[in-house]
């Protein structure tokens, strides 16, 4: 196993639960996930008792999923409550999947039931809060999710992968730091009074502010296990503090990645960016969902093409440098809630 | 070996080896069909003894399969009889499969030839019968060929998977018998006093019958080996006798499903209808394959995703309800044919 | 291993790497194909070795291969030459193959380097030379690459095959001779008094010749390991000598192809004709290239299906018949090739 189980991760959006049930598989479980009778967020094993048909393919009635085969009526534990003509008492139950719907998101917990705590859950403050504003997507990729988280905290590959959007060489030249705090991996980095990059030029403009003068820029990434990576991004015009520069003269957001391991190399790919810019602009929302949907497109290929190498040549070491700090150290912490989970009592995974 | 080899399946239809050799896996075994110097049917191995080729993709002269790569002339007992500047005495034989047209179809027997008896082949009296019409298709479905099986011997799905066309609530609600004869399966559901489905509506219709008023419907399904489904359906106005009732009062027809392993987890599916109305209106032949045909690409993806499913879970035991029924006595029947074959001395399959 | 590994392959064209490298497997092994600082051609493995992305989505700047996801530029041995922000003296390098470029192809040796010799590299008199004109191209054919020796060492199949444009029965009619001299088979037939087929009809007008009358025609394959096969091919007006006869009475061109392995049972296949007439004619050259691409597409369902038959029966014995010879003693040059390589001393394989 190369994720750990006892732990939450985003599964899915209420709009894909909208029309029905969806099946999508998480962590190597096949899962269906629906709304069931108090509109709560339901996941279980997409497996019928019946004869094992997905209940993914079925559709929800009164809060019941009803197998779309032979109208077998499963409830939100996971035991068969009804089917037409038959005592139902005896019929083996599947796994129900603790599920939590928060900050509009989906979240699943894939190992054991009893351990899940809601309040482990991630603290979003931009989260459905008016002052923010939210868009995202979805990729399919078909990479190990420790090469996004990767990607993710060396942004030198910005330069090189996102050359005509959001990299510029002084990504490269400037160090960046990283350190560990408990269970985070931050890795940060600052540039004093460089020209914006074409993402950032637009997003100046956005906010009222001119676009062709040198600004501070900076990127503060943030993994947090099992594999969520949410990165502080931002310029302001030079001179006035950066980071810490008042309002007035900056351009900043949050971009947000969840990475949800689908099998051992593919995942499924939250992406998304958080403002506080024209919050209630939703024109704006869409057109920087379309500048970053495009940007996160870059990666595919690259990532998609690593993980092949990576199974061609198993036994070649990679490489650890300064810029890798921040996706080693969150190896490690996931090494270490992995290790953790196998010493655990037998009974946390079922 | 989860399929009989012993016995006949149906392998394609006349229209398929019209134009030339057609090849198609069966039970495993690639074969090619095509008609021989008498026009009689031939089943070979699909393979050319001088370097590997696949007859298929040859063409037939004057009753001889040439192969396309080198023009070796091929017999239909599977002996080259020519191939230009050769002498052929000493080339190695390719298998010949017992193959039989009959019915409108091109039957084969995978297994042992010396047992191939076409007395075998099942008797369909509505077949090339002029007070009868036919007509049918073919899928290619990615399941096990028992999953289809069981799918058409309890027909409670229709009301899940067919809720347009030919289900309804009724046929969950009516209890169904089965009874085994020998090696036929017969599972039987009578549904009195009930409002037509739109497919019974159409058939009213075209008998010259009203489609507004109450019917006696029944379903009567008949398996015999290895996988031959046929069943009697059909709808009477309410209170004429039902199944008994005069033709004058009621539509009826066969459906019709011979169903043909291509691998362990594959099939080629051949469905149609046998009529005995209207028998010379071509164009309602049409219309009625039509809808039949978008009936049972409905279950297309069911079976196909019930098989992921039971591969990725292969210790599961599926439940056998009193719906399961003609499946499960079914797979008895066919399991002892397989176990017969398996203690028949060694001589039996090739 | 099923082929030679110390030897020369073609890799590429120099169209392929003058917008950037190219990333392709020859042998079983990831290469990447670019132009260094003297515009030499360069292969490497196509690994990068800070995180194994492949370097062939990457680009090259002033003769060094950047890697396209986070920067490392390579050296053309092989070892990183610089990384933005890093000491790049200790990092490991990638394997460098030795790689010509000669007679208008890229030449690759993907064994032992100390053993690449260019001097092995085939004389091609007709190559980038004025009287004569080349056009080709390359088919990615999922077969082991000595069937398609097989296939071009045995022209009776275009009878077969090509029936519509290069074949006719005069070729299975008339019977071959096959030789070897050192390392080259020769398989050579002549037809004399037939008619041209089409594709010599067209060549025949070309040159100004009627296409209408009788024609002497000769096909002499030259086999040369590891998997080059020259085919000298050509009409001449019947009864001036045939293949001495002078060239104002004949049509005659090479055949070119070159059979690079990609796996054990896919190739790179490099396809195309070498002409002494018309040679400054591009309309021409553009005209038999797209005859000779139709032709040579007719090759590969038979080759693919072929090898499919083959991976299915492994254990069948295929025939070695008259028409064969030369496949048949191309493999024997090509296992002695092998052995050779297996008794080695071990450096010779890294």
């Amino acid at each position: 196993m190369t994720f750990p189980l006892n732990t939450w991760y985003v599964a899915c959006t209420p709009d894909e639960i909208q029309a029905g049930p969806l099946g999508r598989q998480v962590c190597g479980e096949r899962m269906v996930f629906y709304r069931g009778p108090e509109q709560q967020v339901v996941a279980l094993e997409d497996f019928c008792p019946h004869r094992g048909a997905p209940l993914s393919l079925g559709r929800v009635c009164e809060g019941k999923l009803v197998c779309g085969y032979h109208g077998l009526e499963m409830g939100c534990e996971g035991k068969t409550v009804a089917m037409p003509g038959q005592r139902v008492r005896g019929f083996p139950a599947v796994r129900a999947f603790p599920a939590v719907e928060r900050h509009g998101f989906i979240w699943v917990w894939p190992g054991d039931p009893a351990q899940a705590n809601a309040d482990l859950i991630p603290a979003l403050h931009w989260a459905q809060n008016d002052e923010w504003a939210y868009g995202g997507g979805l990729y399919h990729i078909a990479c190990d999710y420790r090469l996004m988280v990767d990607n993710l905290m060396d942004l030198t590959h910005e330069t090189y992968v996102h050359s005509t959007s959001i990299g510029q060489p002084e990504i490269d030249e400037t160090p960046c730091q990283t350190r560990v705090e408990g269970d985070e991996v931050i890795t940060s980095r600052f540039m004093n009074g460089i020209k914006p990059p074409p993402f950032w030029q637009m997003a100046l403009r956005m906010n009222g502010l001119p676009d062709d003068q040198l600004v501070d820029r900076w990127q503060i990434c943030h993994f947090t296990p099992p594999s969520h990576v949410l990165i502080e991004v931002g310029v302001a015009l030079a001179g006035h503090g950066g980071y810490d520069a008042p309002d007035s003269v900056k351009a900043s957001s949050i971009v947000v990645d969840f990475i949800t391991p689908e099998t051992a190399t593919s995942i499924h790919y939250f992406w998304g960016m958080a403002r506080r810019f024209k919050p209630q602009d939703p024109a704006l929302t869409d057109q920087i969902r379309q500048g970053q949907g495009n940007i996160f497109a870059e990666d595919q290929e690259m990532l998609e093409r690593q993980q092949q190498n990576l199974l061609r040549w198993p036994d070649r070491q990679l490489l650890m440098l300064n810029i890798d700090a921040g996706g080693v150290q969150a190896r490690r912490v996931i090494d270490r809630l992995i290790a953790a989970e196998r010493t655990a009592p037998a009974a946390a995974t079922v």
